[in-house]
């Protein structure tokens, strides 16, 4: 049985702001993990040493891609505050720095409904029954382990790449389900806006884009259900690329918002 | 005369990756420091330790407001490489920390092209000469002091919250320019995205919105002349307010983009 997302993702009280994880191999892309995986472990660390439950934001800078398998994760609150606190945390392996990430922690409340959303166009209405799933290798060929633990499907409309027809948009609709029946929180939406492939792919294909940076707010505990996402490329520049990532829960609320910055081979 | 950009930024090195610099009371907004500025000086530390120039990317955690006046910025390399390094900075006043960022700091090259740019919907040409410039007081009456230092001027159809008639829409359009004929370079663009007044001022008037997170991107060198600026909240919920920036140099080049999350006081 394929473990559960808190199960890959469990890091475990050291002592002294320290706590120890292991990278799972079957959450990679290609062999490397995957940024907002790693991500999440990071943001359980994080909040495990605060008042607070609830990743609020988290900012992520990669200094070098660590391996699956024993990683430490090293904490240092910043400051401790009555509704949010900030919080050091980085990974290590071999002694080796891999990310550092800052993190807000702070309380979301249940009962709080959204004031105000400014919707986002060209969103029509999407049967997720019409979702392509995705598994096995990328177009590229790159193994891609990651998406046999996930259920991510595909609107058709954002397969052209899959054919060899990208449509031009730098843009993914689609949707994500844990599986076993587990429901997202906090630390998984951490990991949802990092989980598509790159929404490059409805530019050109290309290999690994790896994240320098990723940052992500949490916006409201999710409902229970798969969550829809929005992946968006805005420009590919100097061998670098931006993609803003936006995640809807099965109520349609937006719950979680991404933005990256990774490197591409293009251009 | 009022002192440059460069000038109110400016760090000067006081051994060990430490530095000071002096917060520019004049770069306030209802006293408080511009968020942007801040970072723009903690992203001066980051890049004089280092071999490379240019900030690529910037995420910084608001632990408290500093005030005005001399400030103490400790910087650490958490990797130095060949096309990029890692650094990590924080500001301090009294040795109490107020600002923590992480900075990924590289090289832009002037003679990249943009490989691909997605662009943005609803961006209609607008013209700066009709240009409405922002001074003096907020329309909830805060004393916007940093306003003039630069000249910052919205767009007409950005202004209906001016008269009590916000249009909706979350979104701010408009221009910046330095002061003095100072051409943007990567340290003010870093400013750039978080010197427009609260996208959801077209939502309705607030007071204060204190920045919790702040991320840039730099993305290209800017060329001489002002800055086209959008700035976009997508989602008001919990007390927590998300707002885009899009930075656009005067060829039409985005060559910045910004993300933060901030507290308001609506909901």
């Amino acid at each position: 049985m394929t473990p559960t997302f808190s199960a890959v993702t469990a890091v475990n009280a050291a002592g002294n702001g320290t706590y120890t994880g292991d990278i799972s191999a079957d959450w990679t892309i290609g062999g490397k993990p995957n940024g907002g995986y790693l991500l999440a472990m990071l943001g359980r660390a994080a909040t495990a040493e605060v008042a607070h439950d609830h990743v609020l934001a988290i900012s992520a800078h990669y200094l070098t891609s660590p391996e699956p398998g024993p990683v430490t994760i090293e904490t240092e609150v910043l400051r401790s505050g009555r509704s949010a606190s900030q919080v050091r945390v980085r990974a290590l392996q071999q002694g080796k720095p891999c990310i550092e990430a800052l993190a807000t922690i702070g309380t979301l409340d249940p009962d709080v409904k959204a004031y105000w959303d400014g919707g986002l166009p060209a969103l029509e209405p999407l049967d997720r029954s019409n979702g392509v799933r995705v598994e096995g290798f990328s177009p590229t060929g790159l193994p891609i382990a990651m998406m046999s633990q996930v259920d991510l499907r595909l609107d058709p409309s954002s397969l052209g790449f899959a054919s060899g027809q990208p449509d031009g948009t730098g843009e993914l609709h689609g949707w994500l389900q844990l599986l076993g029946d587990e429901s997202f929180d906090p630390f998984s939406l951490v990991f949802a806006v990092d989980a598509f492939p790159p929404a490059t792919f409805n530019v050109e294909l290309t290999g690994w884009v790896p994240t320098l940076e990723l940052t992500v707010y949490v916006r409201a505990l999710p409902a229970p259900g798969p969550v829809r996402v929005l992946q968006k490329a805005q420009l590919v520049d100097g061998g670098r690329v931006d993609e803003a990532c936006f995640v809807w829960d099965s109520t349609g609320r937006l719950v979680a918002q991404g933005t990256q910055l990774a490197g591409i081979r293009l251009g």
